[in-house]
């Protein structure tokens, strides 16, 4: 729990990476190949993510169920286009109670196949309209490297899956569901993010078009954080998800998915952490307050808990931390977890009547009254770390993104600055495959908020279509 | 939504069974084999037990965790019992990324393996100690036969996983964790359930002994409902699980672990659901009161909104049904989903100042002042509810349980009477086997609470040594 196990950022990004992971005990390597451990940090940090997410799809009508983790092959070849996206990096279960499988049975790698069956089965008439459900589960897709909450064989994510009477009422809600990640970002993230659709290109395996929510990380790569997608009748098509209409007239489903993984929590530690470790927006952090009495006195340990009292009573989570250790390092494990607050006090704080707040964004200290209103105090200087990480993120990422007109400039600004590139593009994949010849740099998104830099494509100078962001990712 | 398609219970009890589950839309049988969808209605009742559950685990200091689905078949085979256990009923993936793999890795039954290595990996000194993780997921086991909640290939469940300093304390941990599983079925589902020890041929693979949840349905068959296992040093032999003792010496850990799954759904509807559908105990119950206004007049709609909203305030899940459907399906639909409250009121009523409430486990109707305190009245009833399911299913339980003092006797019993048997036993698993004749008749547990019914085993007639409650189980 030493801060010198933590790399510099500005020196080794990715192994800084690695080591707040570690030493914030997010994850751990497991002995399963490509598999990470979720340890309790880790996993208490997915369960609020997933308490907030949740409230909020609940909210919006949408209810949990979940379905089998197992795809027969067969069911899985019903789409096209979705199975020959997701052939490469599927794992395959062929034996089953000592016996060779007739059938191979896939591990889920997503389940649009899985809820187009169910709502065939279940759809009559448009009064069955819409079914709009959603899951939590892990997912399995084959990849070669692997980076704890980036990329691994298996993940944590949510799924919905959404079917719909009209093309507009689901179009509607792919791009409700966007919103909802983007103020979700916004809001408890603390990371601002683009939201825009992707490329023909760079979108889902059998989808019509996807959105998507890109983030920036402090080291300038991209990070695809979310997508929505919108099927219009391509699955119910293949998986014949028919009802009749109001005009009594048998007709297909218009369909929905849309999801977000444990890679917000790569996110999080990349937009957010620093030389300490992990830092935590508030809204997100399983433990607010870290209360840290200095020395043993029981007039010490006893306002330490009258103050934990204190906050449990308003729901603000936090611990005492009167073990053993000593005081230097038991601020040095509350930085590294990321802990937005840290109350500190010793015998003589106590004897002048004050305590001092340690705020984990900026590390600046504020000391108040020993008997003043704390949950006051603290649930200001929580909403000042909220915002303030909020608009250092921003300030990072608009200092970040950069405008190009023309290839040669485009080559020149990824080759020096990492970050977002803003370049008009005529539409044509070849000149999506001719930037990516950049450093692997990809179309991330047409956004909405649409801007006219220039009436050409950056690439080929044909007439532009679009304004589009670049950019190295994950 | 009709009661009609609900077999009599008397008549045909599993067909009863398959007609609520599917009635009240808690799963459905998917194209996945061995496989259920887990439906709205059901999977919020698991997330009810969830949240009840997990508050529980962690007030007694425990975290969560997620450790991967699948295990190299050489970290399986480390701990010999549990292999030869679990390997007739698991999966394997042989294949990934299209390419066949070096080594099988199984889809996990149990997490015993991955808990165990990664603990080998962490723990260094006794100050590390305990560990007690717990992990909320699903595994797979290869069945032949399934039946939605009882028995499916995959199901949800939670494995709790601790280590500790010495024997003494992993020893309480096993106690605690039944215990606390004793009160949650009681508490919160209703059901009165046995506890005791399993015998050595029923417990665990690689347990030392297996403490055991025993429920009895309403048919008279026995359901293992949970179980808390004490492995001693097995598993930290087997896996290298060490650590530096206060005397400086290099110790093995001690371990256990003990899980409940998605069976206690199949118990609540075999324990408490009737005739009409599925029975719901408040504390459990997702949705705890429908609102059924009778006509369509504005003040009887606004009326059930006010209502809504005083619940709402008070957490008390509700809905409001104002929809086109005729107050007898209405009545049918909150019946058969198990809701415990029902309000309802027309016209007349209000003009009479007065609305009905229902209660779904007796059919009960009070009525009450429409402006008087409805919270105190809902919660009183709901209070009522709650203790009624559990009396009514404890005198059942009483009333099907037997003593049996010779073999002749006991097959009579069971013979007979479905239903719990209590007789001495000698400690022999011979005479196990030769009870499973009678209509596979199986040990379910050595109670705690022992009692001698007799001197000389049901069976061979020896010594005695304890008391066993046997069953038929499902």
């Amino acid at each position: 729990m030493k801060n010198e196990k933590i790399t510099e950022r500005d020196v080794d990004f990715a192994q800084w990476y690695t080591d707040v992971v570690t030493a914030a005990k997010l994850a751990s390597y497991s002995n399963v190949k490509g598999c990470v451990v979720f340890e309790p940090n880790g996993y208490a940090l997915w369960e609020e993510i997933q308490k907030l997410l949740d409230q909020r799809f609940k909210e919006t009508g949408h209810r949990n169920v979940y379905m089998p983790m197992l795809i027969p092959e067969n069911l899985m070849r019903k789409e096209g286009e979705l199975v020959n996206g997701f052939a490469p990096e599927v794992a395959w279960v062929t034996q089953g109670g000592q016996k060779d499988l007739d059938e191979r049975l896939c591990i889920r790698p997503t389940s649009e196949t899985l809820f187009s069956d169910y709502y065939a089965s279940k759809v009559r008439s448009y009064r069955d309209l819409p079914m709009k459900y959603n899951q939590w589960c892990s997912v399995l897709r084959w990849e070669k490297e692997t980076r704890p909450f980036l990329r691994s064989r298996e993940f944590l994510w949510q799924e919905g899956h959404t079917i719909h009477e009209t093309k507009e009422e689901a179009e509607k809600e792919t791009l409700d569901m966007l919103n909802l990640y983007n103020d979700f970002f916004h809001e408890c993230l603390a990371i601002p993010a683009i939201i825009g659709k992707k490329t023909e290109k760079e979108k889902f395996a059998g989808a019509e078009y996807t959105y998507t929510v890109e983030s920036l990380m402090y080291n300038g790569v991209a990070l695809q954080s979310g997508t929505s997608h919108y099927f219009g009748q391509k699955f119910s098509k293949a998986y014949d998800i028919k009802f009749l209409s109001r005009e009594n007239k048998e007709e297909y489903v218009y369909q929905t998915s849309w999801g977000v993984s444990n890679r917000m929590i790569g996110a999080l530690i990349m937009v957010h952490g620093d030389d300490r470790g992990l830092v935590l927006p508030p809204k997100v952090a399983p433990i607010k307050v870290a209360i840290i009495p200095i020395g043993k006195d029981e007039e010490i340990i006893n306002l330490a808990y009258s103050y934990k009292e204190k906050l449990d009573r308003e729901g603000i989570s936090c611990y005492v931390d009167d073990s053993e250790k000593s005081p230097g390092f038991k601020f040095a494990e509350a930085e590294v977890n990321g802990i937005p607050v840290r109350i500190e006090f010793g015998k003589r704080d106590i004897d002048d009547g004050v305590i001092t707040l340690a705020r984990r964004d900026t590390g600046e200290k504020v000391t108040i009254g020993k008997d003043s209103d704390i949950i006051t105090s603290i649930n200001g200087l929580m909403e000042d770390i909220q915002s303030n990480l909020y608009n250092k993120a921003l300030e990072r990422r608009d200092s970040m993104t950069y405008e190009a007109k023309s290839l040669e400039e485009m080559e020149k600004i990824i080759n020096e600055h990492p970050g977002f590139v803003k370049a008009m593009w005529c539409g044509d994949p070849k000149c999506e495959e001719r930037i990516k010849e950049i450093k692997g740099t990809k179309s991330r998104c047409i956004p909405f908020e649409e801007e006219k830099i220039s009436d050409t494509c950056v690439c080929c100078g044909k007439e532009a279509k679009h304004l589009v962001i670049w950019g190295i990712q994950y």
